[in-house]
C-alpha cells in the first residue's frame, strides 16, 4: 500500500513521515513540499536521514494521501485526488465543519465543494468509527477540538452537561506549525505564558459541532480560551461545567471507562495527568472528577498535539481505512522525561 | 529604619532581599536562615554579592520584619516579635484567614493566636490601604490569591458576578519554592503542563474570603485549579463567570479602570497579557473582556509570582506601613525578553 | 529471552523498560526498585501503563539483567548474578575501568572484584563489538564517554590527535537523575548554563582509557569540562585538538566515514548537528571539521545521554550478547520537533 | 541631557530603553524605528507602559545617540550623526575593528568611512576607559567578544597565554535578535543545543585585535566556537589555553583579582559562575583555574547577552563618555532565580 503526504514540510508532515515509516504496513512512496522540492527528505530533516525519499513538486502514484497544507489551499490539492480515486485524510479544517456557510464565517472563504461536507467523516475514530473506515475522505481534527471532545464526550453523551461549559486549553509552541511568527520566536515564548484568540477561536465550531451530535437537545454554551505555554509539544485541556445531576466521583469514572472500553488510545487516568506523559505518543489520557464543593464538573485531558492531536490520530484513521488494526505502527510508548 | 528577614533563604526571602537591597529608604539589617547560619549572604546567593550581611540564626535588632517561613512555623516566629513591639508583614498564610477553624480544615493545626488573626490587615493593598497603614501585622496574600482577586475584584464588587466562577491558574514551577521536590525537578517539570490541588487548593479560602468581603449578598461558586507550567516565574490566571447583567467590552474596561484609578501597580491591559509583560517587577496586568457568544465574563490576570506574588507585595506593604510612597523601590521596569 | 532491569525506578531503569517493552526479541520480566518495591510500575510511571509488571524487592528468573544502580552499590549485586550463570549489562561506573586503583582515586572506594575488571568488556560496541559478543558482563559507557569517544575516536587511531586533546561538553539536565538535587531543581536549572566539575569529572579516566588503548604511544594531555544546559535529554559535545599533520575537510571526513561504515548507529553528519536530532532515538552524529585559520581539529558529537549515552546502547551491547542484529528494538526515528 | 535610541524595536533598543528609563541622570527623549513608526513605545512593548514615547522615523534633536542597527546600516547613520556634533554609541559592528579591509572579509562591504574606525573608541571600558572618556565614537562591543575578552585578557596581558586558545561559547537565543529565523524559532530551539558558525564567526576579528593589543609580540591561534543553548538570555564562555608559566589557582585568581580591582562590574567568583546569577544585570562574572592534569589554563566568564553584552555596556559607556560614576543606572541585582 503506496501513501504520499502532500507538503511534508510543516511539523505534522515531517511527524507524519516519521511515523509512516515505521509502520509495518505501509510504504510512505512520495512526498512534496513547494519551498523544498527537490531536496532529499534527509537533508531538509536530519532526523529523518533513515528515510530515502526526494521531496517533489508533485504528489506520485499513491493508494493514499494525507494532505498537511494550510486550509483553504487543502481542498483545492484535495479534489482533484478524490477525483483520481485516491483516498485522502485531510489534516486542515477545509473538510471538517458540516455546514458551508460556517467556512465563510470562521476562515473567511466561500467552500469550493460543498457537498463533500456531508461525505467527509470527522476522524475522531471514538466516535465516528463506523463512518471513518469507509470514508473516501476523513477530516482530521484540530489539536484543540481532540483534546476537549475527548474530555467532554461521555458526559455530554450522558446528559450529565446540558449548559454551561468552560475549555481552558494550554498548548505547547508547536501548535503554532514551523512557519516563523513573533509569538513562537524563542525569547517571545520561552519563559512566558498567555492566552490568545479570546475574539473566537477557529477550533469552537468544530467543538460545538461535535457535542452537539452527542446531545442534539442541550443548549450548550461553550466559552473556549487557548493558551501558549512554554513546551514544545502537548495540549492540556480542563475543562469545566455544572453537572446536570449530581455524580459520585466512582460512578462518573466508571461512566468514562466504560464509554472508552474500545478506544485503545483513550486511557482514563488514576491521576491528574501530565503532557509529558503522552509526548511522542497517540495517547489522550483524561481524567474526570468532581469538586465537590461547588458539584462541579472537573475534565482535564492531555495530548502530544503532534500526534494524537495530528499525525498520530491521522494514520489512526488510516489504518481504519485500510482495514487494519487501529494501533498498527502507533504502538510507540511515550518519551519520559 | 532597620529591616529584617526571617528565613532569607527561600525564593520569596531572596526576592526580598534583592529588592530591599535596592530601596532607597530602608536598610537591610538582619537576616536569618536556620541551613545557612553562619555563612555570608553573597556565599549561599552569588547574585547578592553587592550585599554585605551574614546569615544569622537569630534575627537582630530592627524596626520592621519579614518572616518567609512556611505555614506553622512562622506564626511561631511573628508572635514574639509583635510582643516585642516589631511590626511584621508575614509572608506564609498563617494570618490569612480571618476564621480561625479554618486552619484546622484547610492546613491542619489550631491556630495559636486566633485574637491575631483579626487584626492582621490582609496585605492586598488595592483593597485593604486604610488597613494596611496603621497595622501591626500584615498577612501578605498567597500568589494565586493576588491575581485571582485582582482580576475579579471589579466584577464581584459591581455585582457583575454573583454565582459560578471559575479560576483557571498556570504558574511558574519557583511557586513551589525552593525545597527539592519531585514535581519541582527539571527533568519532570520540563516540558510539561498539569494540574494539580484538584481536591482543593489551600489558596482558594483565602480567594472565597476577600470575594465575598466585596459582595456579601452574592452565592459564589468557585472552582479554583491550579496548573504547573515550565517556567520560572509568572502566574496567568484566567477567570470564568456568567454575567449577571450584559455589560459592553467598553463598559467592562471602564468599570475595571476606574476600579484601580489608584492603584499604581494595576495596569488595566488593552490586549491579553503576557507572564512575560511583568517579569521581575510588581505590576499586575489585568485584562477583563465578555466572550461575546455565551455572555460570559472572562478576565485574565499576570503578576509575576515572586514580586506582586510575594515580595514586592510585601515591600509594597511595607511601604504603606512606614508611609513612604506605595511605589518606593518598586519601579524597575519589567526584564523583557 | 527473559530480561529482567535492577532499580527500574532512575531515568536509565525507565528508559530501559521503555526501550525493552517494543522489542520483539526479548521479554522484559523482572523489574526491581527498593522505594517502590510492591507498586505496579504503571502507577509509579503512568507513561509505562502499557507494561503489566510489578516492582519487586528482588530479581526474578531472568537470563540477562541490566544493573542500574549507582556506582559501588551495582558491583555488589552484579557479583551474585554472574555467580548465578546470569548475564549483566552494568550500566554504573563499576566495570568500566580496567585499572582497579582508579576507582579509590575516582570514586573513593576499594574495588570488590579487581579480577572482573579485565573480564568485563567496555560496552562500546563501535570499538569493542568482538569482545562484547561473547561477554559475560559488559560495562556500558557513561554518557559523557559515549559522545567523546566516537568523536575522537576516527582522529586518535588515524594519529592525527597526539597531544593535546579539550572535551567542552553540554548536558541536559536528566543526565543529573531522577534524584533530587539542588542544581536539578527547576528554578535553578532552567535559563542557566554553567560548568562543573572543573576539579576533574569522574567521567575522564574512562574517556583517556578507550582513547589510550587507540594509540597508545600518543601522549594525550585531556581536559574534560562538563556543562549543564537547560534541557531534559541530549549531550554536544564540541573536541579540540591540534591536528598532528594537515588534513583536508573532504579527507576528515572520509576517514570518519570510513571507520563508522560498519556502525549503524553513528552518522558522520553534513551539516553541525543538533541534539534535537537524536531525541529519543540511539543514534550519534558525528561531525569533523577543521578550523582552517588554525589548522585545528573541531569535532562535534550529538548523542540523547540516555538512548546513546545510557538505555539504547545497553541495549545495542545485550543485541550483541544475544546474537540478534544490533539494531533490533532501536530502529525508531527521533521525535522533532 | 537628552538621549536618542536608533532603532528601539529590537531586543538591544528595547533594553536600552528599559535601562534608560531607569537611569537617574539622563531622560531618553527620542526613539526611532521603521517598521513601527507612529506607534507608541508601550504599543509595541507593553512592558514599557511607564515609557511616555512615540516611535518616529527620525530621530529628534538629542545630545547623544545610541545606534542599535544592523551592521552596514549602522554607518550610514551614524556618519550624519556625528558631523552634527551628537555623540554615539554604535552597538553595531561597523565601528569596532581597526582595519578597514577585515570589512570587506567578514562584513562583505566596503566601509564608508575607514578614517572613523582609528577615531572610534572601541567600548569596553575594562580595557579603554580612558579612550572612551572623551570619545565622539563609541563602538559597542560584541556579545562574545564582552565574554572572552574578559575571561581572557589578564591571562594575555601577563603573557599567561602565547599561542593556543581555544574559546567555547554558549549563547541564549536572545543573541540571535528579534528578527524571526528558523534557528531561533521556538520549537526548534527548544530542547536544543548545536554549535555554529564553525566557518569563522564574524565576532572572532574582534577578540583576536582586542587579545593581540594585550600581548602584541603572541602568536595566538584562536578557535572561536559559538553554540545557542534553550535559554532566553546570557552567555557563558569557556576558554581553554596553555599556560605559558605554571601557575598556582591561588597566583591566578590574585593575578585577575588584581586586574580587575576598579572595574565594577568585574568580578573574579569564588565558584564556576552560571548564567543565571548574572541575569538583568551588567556584571561579568569571570572564574579563572587550572587543570592540574594538564596544566592548562581554564577560564570561564558569564555575563547577560542584552546586558554586559549590549545594551548595559553601552549604558556604562556612555556614563564614562558624560563624566558620570561609571555604575550609574546600573546597580540593579541580577534577577534570580
Amino acid at each position: 500500500m503506496k501513501i504520499g503526504i502532500i507538503n511534508v514540510t510543516g511539523y505534522t508532515g515531517v511527524e507524519l513521515a516519521r511515523l509512516l515509516h515505521q509502520h509495518p504496513q505501509v510504504d510512505l512512496a512520495s512526498v512534496t513540499g513547494r519551498s523544498a522540492a527537490g531536496k532529499s527528505l534527509s537533508e531538509v530533516f536530519p532526523h529523518l536521514a533513515g528515510i530515502n525519499l526526494t521531496i517533489k513538486a508533485e504528489l506520485g502514484d499513491v493508494d493514499l494521501a494525507f494532505a498537511a497544507m494550510p486550509h483553504k489551499e487543502s481542498a483545492r490539492e484535495v479534489i482533484p485526488l478524490l477525483e483520481k480515486g485516491i483516498r485522502v485524510v485531510d489534516i486542515s479544517a477545509d473538510f471538517r465543519l458540516k455546514d458551508a456557510p460556517e467556512y465563510q464565517k470562521w476562515y473567511g472563504f466561500s467552500h469550493p465543494a460543498p457537498q463533500l461536507l456531508k461525505e467527509a467523516a470527522y476522524g475522531l475514530p471514538e466516535l465516528h468509527r463506523a463512518e471513518i473506515t469507509p470514508a473516501k475522505l476523513v477530516a482530521n481534527p484540530g489539536c484543540y477540538p481532540t483534546g476537549a471532545i475527548l474530555a467532554l464526550a461521555p458526559a455530554v453523551k450522558a446528559k450529565l452537561i446540558e449548559a454551561d461549559v468552560v475549555i481552558d486549553s494550554k498548548s505547547g509552541v508547536s501548535g503554532a506549525g514551523r512557519s516563523l511568527s513573533l509569538p513562537a520566536h524563542y525569547s517571545e515564548a520561552n519563559e512566558d505564558t498567555a492566552a490568545y484568540a479570546l475574539e473566537g477561536h477557529r477550533h469552537l465550531p468544530e467543538i460545538t459541532q461535535e457535542l452537539k451530535l452527542l446531545n442534539p437537545k442541550a443548549s450548550l454554551a461553550v466559552t473556549f480560551v487557548p493558551h501558549l505555554v512554554p513546551m514544545t509539544r502537548g495540549i492540556l485541556t480542563t475543562c469545566y461545567a455544572p453537572l446536570a445531576s449530581a455524580k459520585k466521583e466512582r460512578e462518573l469514572k466508571e461512566l468514562y471507562r466504560d464509554f472508552y472500553k474500545d478506544a485503545p488510545f483513550v486511557r482514563v487516568a488514576d491521576a491528574p495527568p501530565h503532557t509529558k506523559q503522552v509526548l511522542g505518543s497517540n495517547l489522550c489520557l483524561v481524567y474526570p472528577t468532581v469538586d465537590r464543593r461547588t458539584g462541579r464538573l472537573v475534565v482535564i485531558s492531555a495530548i502530544d498535539n503532534l500526534v494524537k492531536g495530528a499525525a498520530g490520530q491521522a494514520i489512526q484513521n488510516m489504518n481504519l481505512m485500510l482495514g487494519l488494526p487501529e494501533t498498527t505502527g502507533l504502538e510507540a510508548l511515550p518519551v519520559y522525561p
